[in-house]
């Protein structure tokens, strides 16, 4: 990659970055997509997506992330694997900053997506050694075991049921009595026989020399501790903004995500957030894709007007 | 239909609406949506869709229309034929006025979409006698024939594209002397010998007793006005909100759009607007699709805060 300039550079490859690629591509724009793994997101990490409207019966995120992979290319959408490092955005001509070489760019949208939130009890430690943040990734490994799974949004319920397939039995350890996941999902994980809840109670800390070998369990109501034995640990308890190469440059949220208006504009001239990233109120494949194409479209009217 | 309680109604089956019957669906809410005439909504009238993302080789409107209506409906949603005629929502719970009854429900998810801006030239007179807003419903009729396409955005380039499959020639007029659609349609569309550009003219009438014989156009930079032998004349000069049933009960814009927020929510406390019919910066299935999920979710949250 030489020190080229292009029209628009698109930080990040799930829905939203490959749908702004989309647009921008079919807009015939000079753009670049820069992804620092695998196209597709968080979407790689879902075993099965029922809510993209369009696929019935429903779809793997593999497949799903590989078509809008496809789509964009075939399109011309340029992809390349590259970390950003930091931006410098305070002229027209905005610079991106990578390990070997700095890239040029009239416009940028930022959609580098969302990590799972840590626990803070031992996830570099124990990773890969029983603490998982994605069940479609680990979830083979712990066949006919035990394992704990930690939150009780969409994403918690959603894959500890599909835990089940795998382990003999799941824990659900939620800090509330009740579940924030959408009522099909609840219905599901209270009618699974593997499943066993754990209310108001919050994990403290893992056990084991090698691998885990019990889970700490705390009762907020009574701060009761136990453990639980269990063979692996999978948290999924919210998400935190990818934008450690973002820092200072565009306006955020007390949270960190990215504060875009209506049309994608960040408070920086010619730079445009879109998907997970962003200050919304909805997290979803269908809103990565409204953003992205939304971002791109407003990224274009940008340039004809510099 | 009895004059029963719903959570949440949705007006309009097009992927705004449908997203959102979707998202309810999966909430379990207890939701109806009210469609005039058939699902799908102005992708029903597109020949190919090209742009939504996870479909690289594209698809049919009509056959995403049937896989996002097969997709709410497998989720339990209710879908009914009903024209609404007014709405009351100055009290909490929100009446639709049919023409044999009248609903009442909880919250309110407005997606009743947009349609095509007429050039007052006769359409009515005209219409199923050459005049046409819609290529794919029409274009068949105009085999080796000569039509007259006006229009110079995504839509009306592409379906004049369209048009080519069957007519021997495309005048496509024009008010300015270049095309605001994307790159991608504007380079097919000058790569086809048989479209013909009428740059810097406006169509201000058409002639022919029985049908249309000549289509008139005038030049806005001469002022001259010449007539264009043509059997047919489609137009796509922008759209209008289908809103004549809101009339003064939400917000709008000055183009009579609907004023939503972020979180789709519109001046009325419980009544939701997603799609082409909100006050939105573009105007795409996936655009429609963002909106659709958060609006069900928003009414969602509203319910639980009643």
């Amino acid at each position: 990659m030489t020190d080229t300039d292009y029209d628009l550079v698109i930080i990040g490859a799930g829905p939203a970055g490959l749908t702004a690629g989309l647009y921008a591509s079919r807009a015939r724009m000079n753009v670049l997509l820069l992804e620092k793994s695998v196209p597709g997101g968080q979407i790689l990490v879902t075993d099965w997506i029922e809510n993209y409207p369009g696929f019935p019966e429903g779809i793997s995120g593999y497949d799903l992330a590989e078509k809008m992979r496809i789509h964009a290319l075939d399109l011309g959408l340029k992809i390349e694997t590259a970390e950003v490092k930091s931006l410098t955005l305070s002229s027209p001509t905005k610079e991106i900053v990578l390990s070997s070489e700095t890239l040029r760019t009239k416009s940028l949208i930022i959609a580098s997506g969302a990590s799972p939130k840590k626990l803070g009890i031992g996830e570099d430690k124990y990773m890969g050694k029983g603490i998982s943040f994605c069940a479609t990734c680990d979830a083979p490994f712990f066949k006919e075991k035990t394992v704990v799974a930690v939150g009780g949004g969409d994403t918690a319920v959603q894959e500890a049921i599909f835990l089940t397939k795998f382990a003999k039995k799941v824990y659900l350890v939620h800090r509330r009595d009740e579940l924030r996941a959408t009522k099909i999902l609840q219905e599901r994980a209270f009618a699974n026989p593997k499943i066993e809840f754990v209310w108001d109670s919050v994990v403290t800390g893992v056990e084991g020399l090698f691998g885990i070998e019990g889970v700490h369990v705390k009762n907020v109501k009574t701060n009761e501790v136990k453990t639980i034995k269990a063979d692996g640990c999978f948290i999924w308890v919210g998400i935190l903004p990818n934008t450690e190469f973002v820092k200072g440059t565009v306006a955020t949220d007390e949270f960190g995500f990215i504060m875009g208006n209506a049309k994608m504009q960040t408070d920086v001239p010619g730079v445009f957030v879109a998907g997970d990233v962003r200050d919304t109120p909805l997290r979803q494949i269908a809103t990565a894709v409204g953003d992205g194409a939304i971002a791109a479209v407003s990224a274009e009217h940008y340039i004809e007007n510099l």
